[in-house]
């Protein structure tokens, strides 16, 4: 049986999760709200990176990602950023649906899995 | 090949999704409409630790949630409930966004992963 | 270590991703706006049967599936193209919540993960 292994938890959820060759990344967002929306995506792009980095993996190795915006009419901007980050390469299944998030200052939210 | 074990079927769904040492369990909301946030989310987790049950599991091995929540005003008073439930050593990676669900009177509704 | 396959890559993301026995689909949509909801999920169904089947798998190994409705009240519709289509022996766990989308006039948009 794989073993589950846990990073960074908060009190409410782990920030990643190994088990079984895969890593499940919870749901991301910037720390800084007041980012326009490609400030926001470029922070939590570089939150990912580091919790891939933490699992032994990379953003070669994404297999899903789950893109949530508050606001559709961010995408595209959002998008600039994605496309400027991502391994053109090696690209995983993505979804991008507009959802308000925890903040109302929160312009996106991505949650990842990836190949360990 | 890993086997495929499915429990609990609807006409449209499974409740539980067995496969490759894991659990793919199914968007999970109360029975009891009436009642508030809390009290919904108490039921769904009830549900979340049976279907995990059936499946030769428990909470201890979450690996994601995907929590909707159909006010964000609510997340503060769900999260009490989580808070109370989840195992604090062994916490999943979770996200939580606002969105409609399929019944107005919904407020939340949980999807797990799990490993076996 | 399992090897990373992927499908039909757009500039953004790739269609279908399998690995370590999965397959990951992408959100799909329909590509005839104009067609009502019953249209666009049988549109969407088709295009993940494709997608599954460039993975060597069909709907009969489905494991879950995150459907998203630009409007709720569509639902009920777009369960009765749902219900004639999936593999009644062998249903996935499964969400339905509501979301806009990524076009106001795309009014349904399915994620799949099906075994191998």
């Amino acid at each position: 049986m794989s073993q589950i292994v846990r990073h960074d938890p908060s009190p409410i959820l782990s920030r990643a999760v190994e088990y079984n060759g895969m890593v499940f990344v919870a749901g991301l967002t910037a720390d800084d709200y007041s980012l326009d929306i490609k400030g926001q995506t470029a922070q939590v792009l570089a939150k990912i990176d580091k919790y891939l980095a933490a699992a032994g993996t990379n953003k070669s190795r994404l297999l899903s990602a789950l893109i949530y915006v508050s606001e559709m009419s961010n995408k595209e901007a959002m998008n600039e950023v994605w496309t400027a980050w991502i391994d053109k390469a090696n690209l995983p299944a993505r979804a991008c649906v507009q959802a308000q998030l925890g903040s109302s200052k929160t312009l996106v939210e991505i949650v990842v899995t990836a190949a360990k």
